[in-house]
């Protein structure tokens, strides 16, 4: 019975043509590797997208989940309802009352962080070469969904206010004309990732119209509302289009994202639909995760400390925004987030992202190319710089090191023209899928 | 922008229209409703798979994760890898080697319950119409994922040893006639959930015989192994075949189903792919109840508490034995199962156990009906009945209900002929998806 090493290699190379045609697209990003290497001390990572949770109080945690334990121990380590907890669902409507969304907690079901509520609308609504849209660039995470489930992502241009109504109307206007089936437009309108723009109030009723007029479902992705650093979390799509709209949300980067809690609110049809996927996919999401979540919210004044949150990334924006300021060569430009963790900067002409990348490394600073955040090989003169994990110390030192390979960069390119692939990383366009594991590093 | 009532009506029933191909498989079981009416404490539930967690040790448990949070609390509650947590995957090495498996940490991947473990398989595998071998009954929730990803399951007939090997044979010969592809056979090889069966060791050698000439990869999914009644735990498929079997492992039945957290061991390729399937589900399976786990198997005795699991589940099994024996009616006739939670029920000819089904819930007992465990309506006259969650007690007196329900529909049938429909509930075949709750009632 014991396998020969012939038999061994023959079966192995065997599975290759026995996945199905979505495993086409499933294949390890090539920075990877550089990834594993960018998370040594050493590095400064400005290209994770991990919360800073160091300031979680961890002695109340920890106390609200021994109290779990002591006095729900039976209920907590059980099987519970695909649909999820049902005190936590009436939870979770409380914080969607912050953003003017008024729900019942019947609509709304709990997902394995919200990434998995991507996965499942996206598993219930879309068939090989339907059409999505996205914004330009889109989350890394969210194109790969579209991928494993052979969408059609066409992307839609963002500008400084997010999402460009015209352009929008454009777009759907060249896929109906096409023949092509719209499944939804998939946006994050609270300061975006990786863009870091956020949809103004007038674009918000304009976007709603237009999806509207041209019976779009809109799947509105915020996992950043409640931490905007200049204001009051701004009105949710979801909260002016019940029906059009199916609504994501995460305690990812207000609490805990190793608790995996998330959720979808949708009209309640999809409502039903998305309850059978979930118990397809998992029989029903961690119910000790969930009731953990919801312990903490009960035992901790949690709007003060999403508060705190916002205090702790805003003084981090501020000091990437003025390290870029201070240190970045002429020619460069980025965005101004409002809030969230990112910062989108375009590179000078002729500098590649992603071609650039192992020489940033080695100068210990991570970044992620803008490739990674497109599904048709755009984005090569962009990358994504996070501010919310490493120290405001930090992040200014990790901008030095970025200019510096910046300059050498521009450099080069002036003494020998474009800079090409290097260290085996293609340099043009490809229809990379830079695996959302890239967005945690 | 408030949405008129007509809109509501007309946005929501449009989505019908919407939903992927595979979503129209998607269906809420007609039984569930009477599962809901199924979980009031008067009636005694022979219907569900919950373990019975009354037994573990909350003070333990609670103090191991009060450890984690205040030592490891950092790590505890935030993102982690796609593959699940290094210290798990060794410790989910150890568990496997009681069945005679010797594997690297390396090749385990970490799942949301070993339901998930399924789902990533099939998604990787699985296109529209790719045939799945599994036995004739076979778990109601791997037929669900089935079905969502739209493959063509052909049952394969099981005795009291499990699998019958000539079946397997001829079931492979008559789908490659066909010109059709199959994907795996699905198979759980120990205290089969519904059936109560396990393959015999001759048999085990002769199933991967048979898969290995066929080419056939197998999915052995094994959450009730370590439960066994009567002697040690049988010798794993995936023992003596590394590079042919994809095994499914999980802590939902030895420890806490809460946690979810299951896993699969897979060929090294495999495991690449199942990693990205992970990663575009859920970015990663939860790190806290992940770290949970890892605790309480490094601070407990863990294999003493199965012992104690396996007497406790003895007695129930012995319980529901007795009683079958002494109550039921002539003509009837179960399996003995040496492990797990269930027993497999034959009813006299002409009885339909789905139509019996409203009569039985309104008599106080519920059991879930054969046809949930068949992809092609085949079962009616078969219904599973669980002994892991009620008391001794509670079993008996479920059985006598049962008898007596069995007894009124034997004497109508006798005056009336055949039972038909009631209350609504078709009783002839049909491609009944019982969703995968119904397991968990």
């Amino acid at each position: 019975m014991d396998s020969q090493p012939v038999t061994t290699s023959t079966r192995l190379d065997s599975y290759v043509d026995r996945y199905a045609a979505r495993t086409a697209g499933m294949t390890a990003s090539e920075i990877r590797a550089l990834f594993a290497v960018a998370s040594r001390p050493e590095v400064v990572s400005l290209a994770g997208g991990m919360p800073n949770i160091s300031g979680l109080p961890l002695d109340v945690v920890g106390s609200a989940i021994g109290d779990l334990i002591q006095h729900h121990g039976a209920e907590a380590l059980q099987y519970g309802s695909g649909q999820g907890v049902p005190r936590l669902r009436e939870q979770i409507c409380d914080v969607m009352r912050l953003e003017g969304i008024e729900a019942h907690p019947d609509d709304v079901v709990v997902t394995v962080g919200s990434q998995q509520a991507v996965d499942l609308v996206t598993r219930v609504f879309c068939d090989p070469g339907d059409v999505v849209l996205a914004e330009a660039p889109s989350y890394v995470g969210a194109l790969g969904v579209f991928k494993a489930f052979q969408c059609d992502v066409v992307h839609v241009e963002m500008d400084d206010d997010g999402l460009v109504p015209d352009a929008l109307r454009q777009a759907i206007a060249a896929v109906q004309a096409s023949g092509r089936r719209i499944k939804f437009l998939y946006t994050i309108p609270n300061f975006h990732n990786p863009a870091g723009v956020t949809l103004s109030g007038e674009r918000r009723t304009e976007v709603l119209e237009i999806c509207r007029a041209a019976d779009v479902l809109v799947l509105e992705d915020n996992p950043y509302g409640l931490l905007g650093f200049d204001s009051e979390p701004m009105r949710a799509l979801r909260a002016d289009e019940p029906d059009g709209v199916i609504y994501l949300g995460s305690f990812s980067k207000t609490f805990s994202p190793g608790m995996r809690v998330g959720w979808a609110l949708a009209p309640h049809a999809v409502r039903e639909k998305l309850v059978l996927a979930q118990e397809s996919a998992t029989l029903c999401p961690p119910q000790f995760s969930q009731m953990a979540v919801s312990a903490y919210l009960t035992q901790h004044d949690w709007q003060g400390q999403i508060k705190e949150l916002r205090e702790m990334y805003r003084e981090r924006r501020d000091a990437m925004l003025q390290a870029l300021e201070d240190l970045l060569p002429a020619g460069c430009s980025w965005t101004i987030p409002h809030g969230g963790f990112f910062v989108w900067l375009t590179l000078p002409p002729g500098i590649d992202a992603k071609a650039m990348l192992p020489r940033a490394v080695t100068a210990r600073v991570a970044y992620v190319p803008g490739t990674a955040f497109y599904a048709d090989g755009f984005g090569s003169s962009h990358l994504r710089l996070s501010f919310c994990y490493p120290t405001p110390e930090r992040i200014r030192e990790g901008v030095r090191r970025f200019a510096g390979v910046l300059e050498a960069e521009m450099e080069l390119r002036e003494t020998f023209g474009a800079t090409g692939p290097v260290a085996g990383l293609p340099a043009g366009p490809r229809s990379g899928y830079d695996a959302p594991s890239s967005d945690l590093s």
